[in-house]
């Protein structure tokens, strides 16, 4: 039996914590625990305080005898560490709303890890990850980081590329729910079919085989239309054109409807921003009502709600990469890391979205060439709007940021990306330091758009008719 | 002495042939000519006769004897040809303005070479130039084929990709004219610079050196931004945003403004729209003028009007190419032709523009490694863009249509795309024998789009308060 | 339960299909047969019919019932097969023999696979292996080709890329042996090492990482160098230094012994030529002893000197891939299949010998980044002398024949390299059609070499003192 | 009229300056001089005096005054130069001496700048080239470093990447020598035809184009063959494979005979080295002669025997530079200079050698895409080769430079690669002290290996006969 693991949640008075810790416990005859430390700031500690509680009962309710330590004292979380896993958010959902609710009253679309709202949340993020990751390097320097924290992909790359760190795996739960939903659909269990995922985080998309080796992509796609499937709780339901999917041959993720159908998701976020009703802003409302049912003393185990939430496999993904590498299972997984050729024409050193087999030895990707004109095209676009903003977000370069905005699909270029631009650098000003320089420049001007915004509103309030 | 040379010129009704006639006469002492054949099809004969006239009257003026034949028999034209010279419109000049007004009617930019328009030109004129090449390697097999016709870019792609044939130079007057603009700004003569031109067809961005080796990009769009520089006839001026251009160091052609400024162009173009003034309905009257002015039996010279036209240049370009082959000067032009490595992202089999020495071996391309970010991300998507237009211009493909409508940046995704592509294919039925299948399939449909472009029309209106 | 399955084994009067059969024998429970036929061509009949028989004594020891139908007739035999197995040698050990003589007889390494003689065994062999591909495509189109043919690995790239047939597998015995041998050296189970190959095949490397992801790639070579590991029974032991496997921190394949010991490697060569007793003589004598063996009426097992035969394994790793297609396993093999990026460096269409998961779907390449400077250099130029050597055999076309010898690291260029092609190409005259053209200006001129060669036998005696 | 330029001439002592005074006296009225410092070590101070004087009477006799200043101390010389010449020889032909000794004496070849040789004169080199940029930032941080220290290619490409230092060109009179010997065959002007070079330094071929934009590289060789061309006074002529070159339609460099006749150059070097004159001591001769020569107070001008040294057209080749740099003529040069994509399968970064326009700045690339298989990866090859060598000579790295001997395609590997690197190692210690931790454990050993080498000498005997 290998030795038991310390491990460290960054971001620990998250709501997910609590779906993480019944993976814990269902995995802990493989994968034994020495310590569990939850890791949050000053801000976060009535929150961490009450997801504490919760996991101690779920602990206690298991009868497994587990330490958990709640801090907000980072480096003695991290020391000696085995696995560090980071679910944090900065600036917490206030600063999503703000990105979300700036974008949509220019008329752009607002959503968490893409567009305008998704380049800033990378910008919050990646300097403080930064750090983290130098403190492993001091600290923990054996341990594997895990990452769940948005935008996940830039993320990954931001810590490979500019912190020197390898030890890295990118996370999302949304392959995994693919599988499970295409499984059913073809009425299969997922282990008798093959996935193969490729392209980025939240941009990438994955084919389809059967056991005698035939491709059931397209069999999928006309299933799918059929039956409608379901897509993840965030994102509005507009159907892909089918023969659009059918000329790729390929399965596109659920976020990818911003891309393929970005007019007609545009108009239903302005009519849900136009009715206060941002997907930010009910998440900060279902959120609330988790911490309610979290303090309820006799809880003692995951509440059914939180499935509702958004993150849904997200424990089943996270225990599943840790048993992966624990037990160095070489089993197939879809992780952000480096390509090394497994998408052929992007630079095999930057950080993709891809089927890889994970074991001890981190993560070894499976070659995938199966792209269209456009999905190659559209690719090597993003992960150039990727490296640009890590880039921008490390160097708190403003051209570079402004080279994102206009490379960036859902973004329309022109004056209106410039002053969505320069509003949520003064709106964010608290979490950008890199920034500080750049937007105390901006800052004077930036009430003249106004008007501008008063115009754009009452457009929008005729789209609603 | 070399031998006179035999001309072909494709399109021999154009407006521009004139200009063209010009620049051949001046450089006769260095390049004689045994004989110019001018082509065009039936329904173009009237022109024909009118621009026929007219060359024999300036050739008679200049004191040079040289043979001009007027045919529809392509044939006849091509047989023994030394250079074939393509400046043809199928469809005329009614295709360009339904193209436009199809786009602009769904609130979308309607150009030309660009967006949905640009992809429906390659779509009628990609067949017949392949039809041209065929013709050629029969008739005239060690000709060079010097295109003008637009999309110029794509065209060299489909020619030498699906024509196999790699005797083809593609031309456009942008480069020459951003030379003499930028030394003009500097005060310098354009031999004491260095400019060197790299990307696609209206999608290129250049850099400028001064003789002491002296990287001069920002100094010109620096002053460029104070002087404003003249951009072609054809495109509305919109300032480019100068911290962009500085992050990139680059200096981009005008057609960028679509892509840097679309937002803001989105918006002139609509209100030229809905004043009924599209770009391609200003350019059908210049044309009727010209024509006027053609017919004048005293004519023997260009007249001034014609260099209002949008092509200015048009002759130096056309002559400067001409030459250099035949004397083979490898002397540096920017036009389309196989990248070979000189974009080193970018396949080295495909078309691009490129700064290029140019001699009887053709365009060896200079190579060019200055791209930032979003120029390389940008550029990448739009050369994956055009392979998709070229192959589905050849197949007739819907589904490959759709994709190239999806990836491009100056086109919306979703319904209204798809919407824009139907309607676009069923108006040009005619001029679109590939795509007759699909269509027979789209026309019965076609009607039900009437309200959706009664309510975007109704919207666009208000934006012109 | 799945089909049975029917195999057609094309060189089925190979010494090595007793210990296929065993093979299918062990896995008939996991795998049903329905028919196994081995096929040969006339010459081979006898031989066969020792095969057929044992066979047949084989499996009817076992107490399974499978026909089993030896034949002349390939296109029977390929008639609705679910797999084809190649294991054929154009010319048999006698054309090997004069390969090896020939080459030795000039002063270089004379070797199966490797260097003059691995060229004409290619040269042989291709032209042959299209007209199978030719009859699948048309009496099994859904069959999997499973090549153990030498040279395994540009008999699988000729194959897909000018028979345009991609159903194929590349196979050889010599990763699994390596496999065992090394978790023998660490004194742990195979399952409990990570083992990743890459490079060609016959010219492959790997790396070896523990179950806690360490990477023990230095600790085996060190064990290695302390304990002798075997090697294959055709390849003559020579230490590598230690100093150059460290540097590049990879474990080379056997016959990379030619490669990095070539000075030390010829001299035993041209000893064992001295003596008259070359692997190819060897090889001969070892087949005309199991043939006896084999017919005796009462062996009803695969007998215990097959093993020593050099292929050993051989039915291993051919059950391994076929169960691993038949139940679409996705298990780690390694195979020589398209590269699609796994070697970052290397044309994603090219054929390469890697690590790959084998399913329902085929092979699906796991990507390996490790490469030191020679590595990838010599990689480089290897894997163009494959396509080389490949583009001659297909068009018979003697300049690409003399750059392949010329860029071939076994053979030194000059005056001799072309007298030993040419000396090969008379020599295998009968089984080189798409040479004849050639041979038959060579044929009147290669009596005059006959001085040289005694000269240099002369050489070669002095070096055995 | 651009302002004198201040000249540093790095070896000033060389047997070479008086061609290049001789250049610089021609092209002063294009190019004025201000100063020419003439920089050498100790140990040349007489040799430097020696040219220094013949300089001075040079100049005299011209009616130009130009102050030339000798000087050991290299920081007064870069003070502020413009252009920095570096003909340097690190060890002196002494070193030379070895390096070719060493190798000839096991049975390898000896060659200045390829195989072992080649090695260690850049193991020698690159460190203090280093040293002398790290200078030029400092002190001259605008000038060029215009290199024609050998191996050439490899020190641009160790002062780009290891110096990050980009204002450098690498230059070689290889080349223009073909440009003029190929006219002449052709009975052409240079300027009547195009030539075209692509490969490494000493490792490049060329095709050529007639003024009609035919290809006339195979009618050179045809000729070439009929006529014998010259070769560089240094390399023994033997005549390429006609069958090799028409099958690549390339024309090598002289350099190739080795690699293309890696046999019989064996032998001719095997029978000079045996005749106890090989190239180097050749030169040592010639050297003495040539400053007995320089030493005459009456001489003021080049000797004619200078062009019998070896360097022909190496004035012409240093002032065409200068001049196209000082002039920014945008000239067409075969130059070492950064890849950037014209060799599309090489590393954009990589140094190539190339045709380039050169200009004030600096040299850009013109794509070559003509390469057979075999040059291809014989290329690709001895770039990885290049890279290897460099990276040994930095760090001083035991395994590299094992690695660098076993993949050269003139060394044979084995136990002997090993011999003659530790043997060459030892014997240039004083020169190497990147090495010297290395060489420490090496020295104590070396004695053993004089009975191999005595036992090979001896082989080498019976060759001659």
């Amino acid at each position: 039996m290998k030795k038991p693991i310390k491990i460290a949640v960054i971001g620990g008075g998250s709501s997910y914590t609590p779906e993480l810790m019944e993976g814990l416990i269902q995995h802990f005859h493989q994968m034994p625990i020495q310590e569990i430390w939850l890791v949050d700031i000053e801000e976060g500690q009535e929150k961490m305080q009450i997801v504490f509680e919760l996991a101690q009962r779920m602990w206690k309710a298991s009868g497994i005898h587990v330490p958990i330590i709640p801090t907000v004292n980072r480096r003695k979380a991290l020391k000696d560490a085995d696995f560090v896993l980071t679910q944090l958010r900065v600036g917490g959902l206030e600063a999503r709303i703000m990105d979300e609710r700036v974008a949509l009253s220019y008329g752009m679309i607002g959503q968490e890890t893409n567009g305008a709202a998704g380049i800033f949340k990378a910008f919050r993020t990646i300097p403080l990850m930064l750090e983290i990751v130098e403190e492993m390097k001091e600290l923990c320097p054996n341990a594997w980081l895990i990452n769940f924290t948005n935008p996940s992909g830039m993320i990954t790359e931001a810590i490979i590329r500019y912190g020197h760190f390898h030890k890295i795996i990118g996370l999302c739960n949304l392959p995994y729910q693919a599988v499970l939903d295409e499984a059913k659909l073809l009425e299969k269990k997922p282990e008798d079919l093959v996935f193969r995922f490729a392209g980025l985080n939240h941009f990438h998309w994955h084919k389809v085989y059967d056991d005698k080796g035939n491709d059931v992509t397209l069999q999928i796609l006309k299933k799918a239309k059929q039956q409608k499937l379901s897509t993840p709780a965030n994102i509005t339901q507009i159907d892909f054109q089918q023969e659009l999917l059918e000329s790729m041959n390929l399965i596109p993720c659920s976020y990818h409807t911003y891309y393929y159908n970005y007019d007609d998701m545009l108009k239903k976020q302005l009519q849900e921003f136009n009715m206060g009703n941002t997907r930010a802003q009910q998440v900060k409302k279902i959120e609330q009502k988790l911490f309610e049912l979290y303090q309820d003393k006799h809880l003692d185990h995951q509440p059914e709600q939180l499935k509702q939430r958004g993150g849904a496999h997200y424990s089943t993904v996270a225990c599943n990469i840790l048993l992966a590498i624990y037990e160095n299972k070489q089993s197939e997984m879809v992780v952000s890391t480096q390509n090394k050729g497994a998408i052929s024409f992007l630079d095999p050193e930057c950080v993709v979205e891809i089927s890889s087999l994970i074991g001890a030895n981190g993560a070894s990707p499976i070659c995938f060439d199966e792209f269209s004109y456009s999905a190659k095209g559209m690719l090597t676009l993003m992960k150039e709007f990727e490296l640009c903003v890590c880039k921008a977000a490390v160097l708190g370069d403003y051209g570079l940021a402004l080279e994102a905005f206009v490379m960036n699909p859902l973004i329309p270029s022109g004056q209106i990306a410039k002053n969505v631009l320069d509003e949520l650098l003064v709106a964010h000003k608290k979490h950008l330091p890199q920034f500080q320089q750049v937007i105390e420049t901006i800052e004077p001007a930036i009430e003249i758009k106004d008007d501008l915004v008063k115009k754009m509103l009452k457009q929008q309030d005729l789209l609603k008719e």
